[in-house]
């Protein structure tokens, strides 16, 4: 076993991703010596500590990071500005702060000017989840053959970057760093946008008459049985990441709704030729992923 | 064992669905004493006899159905026209007809005017499907606890309805009959309008900068992933399906468009309650389906 990349992990926040990486820190023993972590709620810390995830719980989030060569923050990416000022006068010179946020550009906007001088800020996004939450949901494998990208603002020192590349490939992921501008607009379209268009699905849906509604219910087809799935997923999770990467959604949602007002032409007007081309693109795109193994 | 149900079963197209009833009726014994199968190409009829999941197959549709008292329609809807003027003049007297099609206005519209006199017209859709397609995809299993919905034509004989209803119920199927107008619409929002929104995006995405085309198929995360299986499904069906369910499609389309517009709007004003309430709403009609069963 190597050497623990760190003396003490902070995690700020202990959902799906959070719990994940604490069972992994707890089981490989190579990440952190210690795992200290910290949640809004006593409920929370009490299941932590019950799951046995964690060396050490702290409600007070200054407390958690008090000594921690690695902080965490692992939260809906709407509480990271409170979280960041309320950690900051804990954060020890030469410390790593890192996040798992969803949305990079947010990020280094709201918690980069709280960064104390000397403190290593290296935003990072791992792109793995499944639709359950809460410190119950993580386990060990989630980050298995899936990227984390991290994101540096330019100067950030090297070596930190690099603790934070070996910690998630310690984790099981494949890192790849990339420009927080460009990172947000790749999620809007493949991460973001399709929770969106989930989520308002099933509000067109429970809109309909009562009668329907039921019957929408009974005869859920496989297709709107799998936009159920990823519309089950944190409402305020999901609601921090669109009003935190509101730029790229809506433009890739302007795009998509082009794109959707044309296939309603082309039904409206029989134009077969057009919907086999787009659903043969769809097949296209399933054929890339499979070949790079995403699917 | 029950008695066979019907002495010759004729599938007309042998794609998922089609393959599926024809392993159900080789295997138990209890819905027909002979399956013949009909398709395009000698191709697929060679490896339909190579499965062993027909007795004989027949290129010509007409001879297929010659003799059979039932005979059902597999291939996609828009062949349907042009499948039951071919066969109307082998159908023998107190036959019955039917179809697994995920349309049935169009149905009822394309091939009833063609039904000969004697003949009992009991259209059906069997809810239930995957993402692959073609006589290897078919299993046995595919309807269990699924589905079937029987769209008959008022005045149809009740006999006839009854045993199309359990031909479904010895595939694992559950039965409901529903009037074919309502039936359109409840699948233009369960199955047809998620399929077209997972093609659109597909599009969407594939339209991006290449650059960014190739970061989207590496970081797909798990929302894409789930859409591009939803649009890995057959071209040709799900075009056919989009043209003949036009006015409910377009309709919940309508609604929908309505629906992502007000939830983009939300976005760009910041309206967190907006957004979190409509993610609440997608869990809550995940729950009902979980209780459902269907989910």
């Amino acid at each position: 076993m190597s050497e623990p990349l760190f003396k003490r992990l902070a995690l700020i926040g202990i959902g799906l991703i959070g719990s994940s990486v604490a069972r992994i820190a707890k089981e490989h023993g190579d990440i952190a010596a210690e795992v200290v972590v910290s949640a809004r709620t006593q409920k929370t810390l009490d299941r932590v500590m019950e799951l046995g995830i964690a060396d050490r719980v702290e409600i007070d989030p200054g407390k958690a990071v008090d000594g921690a060569d690695c902080v965490m923050l692992c939260a809906p990416v709407g509480a990271f500005a409170d979280l960041a000022t309320r950690i900051a006068p804990h954060l020890a010179p030469g410390a790593i702060l890192t996040d798992v946020g969803s949305t990079k550009v947010s990020v280094i906007r709201d918690v980069g000017p709280l960064v104390p001088e000397g403190v290593h800020f290296v935003p990072a996004h791992p792109v793995a989840g499944t639709e359950y939450s809460g410190p119950d949901a993580g386990f060990t494998t989630l980050f298995q053959n899936r990227w984390t990208l991290l994101t540096p603002p330019p100067g950030t020192d090297e070596a930190a970057v690099e603790k934070v590349a070996e910690l998630w490939r310690r984790c099981g992921s494949m890192v790849e760093i990339m420009e927080p501008g460009h990172h947000d607009r790749v999620l809007a379209i493949v991460s973001h946008l399709p929770h969106l268009l989930a989520f308002t699905i099933c509000g067109t849906a429970d809109d309909l008459a009562d009668e329907s509604r039921q019957e929408v219910l009974r005869f859920a087809a496989s297709g709107f049985r799998d936009f159920t799935r990823i519309a089950a997923s944190d409402p305020v999770m999901w609601r921090d990441i669109f009003l935190n990467n509101r730029e790229a959604l809506l433009e890739m949602l302007a795009r998509f709704m082009e794109d959707a007002q044309a296939m309603s032409r082309a039904v409206r007007w029989g134009d077969a030729a057009y919907i086999e081309d787009k659903v043969e693109r769809g097949r296209k795109i399933r054929r890339s992923l499979i070949e790079m193994k995403q699917a």
